[in-house]
């Protein structure tokens, strides 16, 4: 049977298999972690709302009544197009006849790979977990440091990059900081940390149109953030940010600004585009290889010279067509051009705050807000973590309170550097 | 006011602060961790049926509205009882009019520190994380080897010590491979898994009665855990155990024999028990210093020659009582001894297998599990922790399936040392 191998099992990758539940092939499932994760909801592990498993789905259950399919978890390190085989970690090699490669996006400093250390960014749930811990042993440090400045900076947070994961981590800093924290402290009172967001270009949410960026900033102000745009940073360090020649001191800065594309689109020595995605034929192969099929963030897609965008409908819908294009080419047709359909945008802000468009129809606000939570909620992979989610929900919201607010790493006589001692 | 300082907030250090609640002092809490643990449930944590948060409480919101104490995430490095102070990790001192010490127990490997490296045992959520890593990193290391007997030392898992944790352990572990994983891979059948539940002494559960401990082993091995008594393990290593003359080659060993005191009785300088536990005055108070109380299961307390058990109920009578004696010495009153109320014992195995000893009741099988089932719930910390662990509980119970089989660390192209690669 025709063997195909597809790496990363995201949003294009588990559409891909799924598409071929039932098809006379072979399938290998490839994916660094034992998770298919439901990102659109990650930044709520890293704000303490929601415990990992509620977003996360082993794959080998998800696939397990498919049993063409075998799952495996490791790291693919090389692809040889030309001998047809990927390579893993541990030097085994699988050779295939088809190969989809969906292996996603990471996170891109802009040529400054020495923020990272002090700007973690939001991709997976170990980068959730870094900031969780990150965010609540600040407000920690807030309480133990006697010095002013100090304190001022542990309570202050810089979320860099106003896309979607950008305001949606900044709104909720704010609730967190506002709201569920309030009256916790005896040295401070956390309604008065700052959650500053900072933005390069001239507005929020800038896949949205001008007129539903502007009441996503206003619905952010609201919700107590300081929205500063046309603000590049220059600097981050252990301390803090600098944006030209102003400095604000934060312990604690989270990293939304940039992606580049899995260092697998290099390994398949065709052209890239700026972000190092694979620029690929309109049905989704890459050059001379029609055996090579890139999905996801990691394809650079253009229709009409429109970019198809990089979030998870496109991912599904290029893992659904890929998959029939296999099966196109297994039963000697000819593959068909990818078509993007699109349902339309969504961004949550934080309580009662998003923006939506819905084709033509724009919404703000409540009504924005509870199209996105169905939304979302309907799309989460299983019944029992939708249903979980809605009760952690319900009550978060009548509560106010966040129930994974679990640092899992206790202090150590040696802390860590982010938890380094103020000499204050 | 008086100052109270209360190290650690396990059971007895939570219990002892909120019984000074309304009383006219000012209370200190230190804790390593931000959260209060439900430590009876850890093992489920470890074993993939809960996530942390659901057995987690941030200590701070559970004190939020005690407004006579201050919570502290710190790691407590000395205690002067001398100048009557101690001190944290970043040079902090904090002077104190009493003293709580209630740092708990860690793991004692008796003698043999590098055991640690090879089979982790189970106190804190980062050890039920590493835990749970090993188990699921496990199975997925047997889909990818291709050799047998490496395949067969990845399904080998040893669990070292029949007392309450070694049996829960070994029996969720059974429960896992002949249940959970069943028929979601597609080189081995995880029903094949052998789980070794090794024990030094003749019986399981050597705290309860023979009876019960012959029922508690016969339960184990219907759930398919292979119990070998009188076993004293010799040697640990990355490849497996010895005993004596025999090896067992097992890729994941869990430690649950051997509890050592918290470091932190040492530096009150005052007698120890074999185990580093502080022998007490019969007020918990420690010898010429009656302003310090050592409680829980750092404290050795021996009442009409019966030593009080380190389970959490009496952690948490202990608290309380240290919190009255400080009371009555800040009213000029005497010291009152302390008394332990013995409500019973309780040891689960699996899925309607339990044992329990509640005064001359004696109880195994399904009416001891749902006795321990409802003990548990009853007693978590919180209302809505408690509602999310029945719903928990019941869609595993119903379904087989554990829903938090998040492993959180991907495979990288260097994995670490457990996950490191055969030659096979």
């Amino acid at each position: 049977m025709p063997r195909i191998v597809i790496i990363g099992c995201g949003f294009g990758g588990l559409f891909a298999a799924q598409a071929l539940k039932r098809a006379p092939v072979d399938v290998i499932v490839i994916d660094r972690t034992n998770h298919h994760l439901f990102q659109p909801l990650l930044y709520q592990v890293a704000t303490a709302g929601l415990a990992a498993p509620a977003i996360a789905a082993p794959i080998r259950y998800v696939l397990a009544r498919q049993k063409n399919t075998t799952v495996l978890m490791a790291d693919v390190v090389g692809i040889d197009k030309h001998a047809r085989t990927v390579q893993l970690d541990d030097g085994q090699r699988f050779a295939y006849d088809h190969l989809i490669v969906a292996s996603g996006a990471t996170h891109s400093y802009f040529g400054h790979p020495e923020w990272q250390a002090h700007a973690p960014g939001l991709k997976t749930l170990e980068d959730a977990f870094d900031i969780r811990r990150r965010v609540l042993v600040a407000f920690e440090q807030a309480e133990r440091v006697r010095d002013d400045a100090a304190r001022r900076a542990w309570l202050t947070f810089v979320v860099i990059g106003a896309g979607a994961t950008g305001v949606e981590m900044a709104g909720m800093l704010a609730e967190i900081a506002r709201h569920t924290l309030s009256g916790e402290f005896r040295r401070f009172e956390s309604r008065n940390a700052r959650v500053i967001l900072l933005e390069g270009g001239p507005r929020v949410l800038p896949a949205f149109p001008d007129d539903l960026s502007e009441r996503a900033r206003r619905q952010l102000e609201k919700l107590g953030v300081t929205v500063w745009l046309d603000s590049r940073v220059t600097a981050i360090d252990e301390r803090g940010v600098e944006i030209g020649g102003t400095r604000i001191d934060a312990r604690t800065v989270i990293w939304a600004a940039g992606v580049a594309a899995s260092p697998l689109g290099r390994a398949l020595d065709v052209p890239l585009d700026r972000a190092g995605r694979v620029i690929v034929n309109p049905d989704l192969s890459i050059h001379e290889h029609p055996e090579v099929f890139v999905i996801g963030d990691l394809a650079a897609v253009t229709i009409d010279g429109k970019e198809v965008p990089g979030v998870s409908p496109a991912a599904k819908q290029m893992g659904r067509h890929a998959a029939e294009n296999i099966m196109r080419r297994l039963r000697g047709e000819a593959t068909r051009p990818f078509r993007y359909r699109d349902y339309g945008t969504l961004a949550t802000i934080g309580r009662k705050a998003a923006v939506a468009m819905l084709g033509p129809l724009k919404l703000s606000g409540y009504p924005a807000w509870l199209t996105w939570l169905f939304a979302h909620v309907y799309f989460l992979i299983g019944f029992r973590n939708r249903l979980v989610v809605l009760v952690d929900w319900a009550w978060a919201y009548w509560s106010f309170t966040r129930f994974a607010r679990v640092v899992i790493e206790p202090m150590r006589g040696h802390v860590s550097d982010h938890n380094k001692e103020d000499p204050s």
